[in-house]
């Protein structure tokens, strides 16, 4: 299964934050919701991916394409859905996590125990990685990728630990959801093969 | 130059609709929002670019990402730039556009006088097309897309007979701005040659 995992340096970790301004009063919120489109969307159907949304190093949540019902491609809508996970922060607890919708998952964890407890290969996605053209599809990766900020000194050497890939999808630096709309049609085309 | 004519088979062609409900009283134009997202946007910039989205067949409002200001990622804020354009619709007389800011255009005309008046080789995304990976990198490219519908029939025969390339982004269906995000990445990597 093909995993994303995209941290939120600011992101909310309350529900108290309005729809109607994601940029500004959510954090960029909006760039995390546009990630769980890019990470789980099709044309016609939901992908079998999860992402996982680290909240200011505080929550994660995690979306499982398998499971989510009535989940719908737009920013606002998947903000409330957020919003509503977060609503229920209480009912995580330890490494329990709050599960306020069906395929919808709140823990109380940051990017450390997240990463712990995902399996696959961990996939870092760098300017000096190997270009996607180059390399071989990976089975059960777990991609991870920044919010509008870059990744802190201390993130990046964690990934660059734990990395068992480092990949660059191409010579422009792109948005973290549309690096995970090239990084799905990289594993969708088998690596750019003929397909 | 790189072209993405988007068409708005729903879209609104007043500025009489809600910022808080684009996916229905918008008649969806939050997935134009997203295409005016991927066409444009890299990471720390804006594309040398252009989109145009055709709405309703009746007008086309045009986002140059060489002189467009101000423009941000999300939704919302560029749903609002399409209803001011929208507010200003009166202004656009015969073939003269509206220009209710810098790099944003409204013409009064549908999608058959928007293809004629474009220079580049249109390119038909369709899923009996040449792969990526098997076709070479076009100049000048005008891809023509479709919001969450189908292509009309008429539409479908009008892009068969124009299209200078037919070409598949592969064996899943993508969303529209999934597929400019996708065809960005196959130009900027040259036809995912080593880069």
């Amino acid at each position: 299964m093909r995993q994303f995992v995209v941290v939120g340096h600011d992101a909310p970790t309350t529900d108290a934050f309005p729809l109607d301004d994601l940029p500004s009063a959510a954090g960029r919120l909006d760039v995390l919701c546009r990630c769980v489109n890019s990470a789980l969307f099709l044309s016609h159907g939901i992908r079998d991916a999860r992402v996982h949304l680290v909240l200011a190093d505080s929550y994660t949540l995690t979306v499982d394409g398998a499971t989510v019902r009535n989940l719908n491609p737009d920013e606002r809508s998947t903000a409330a859905r957020i919003r509503n996970a977060l609503a229920a922060r209480d009912e995580a607890i330890g490494h329990m996590p709050a599960k306020p919708s069906p395929g919808v998952e709140l823990r109380r964890m940051g990017l450390v125990p997240t990463l712990d407890r995902l399996d696959g290969t961990l996939v870092e996605l760098h300017e000096d990685g190997t270009p996607l053209a180059d390399a071989d599809p990976i089975a059960n990766p777990v991609f991870v990728l920044s919010d509008h900020r870059d990744f802190t000194d201390e993130e990046a050497n964690l990934l660059a630990d734990r990395a068992g890939a480092r990949l660059r999808v191409g010579p422009e630096l792109l948005h973290a959801d549309h690096a995970i709309t090239v990084a799905h049609n990289w594993l969708d085309t088998d690596g750019y093969a003929h397909y």
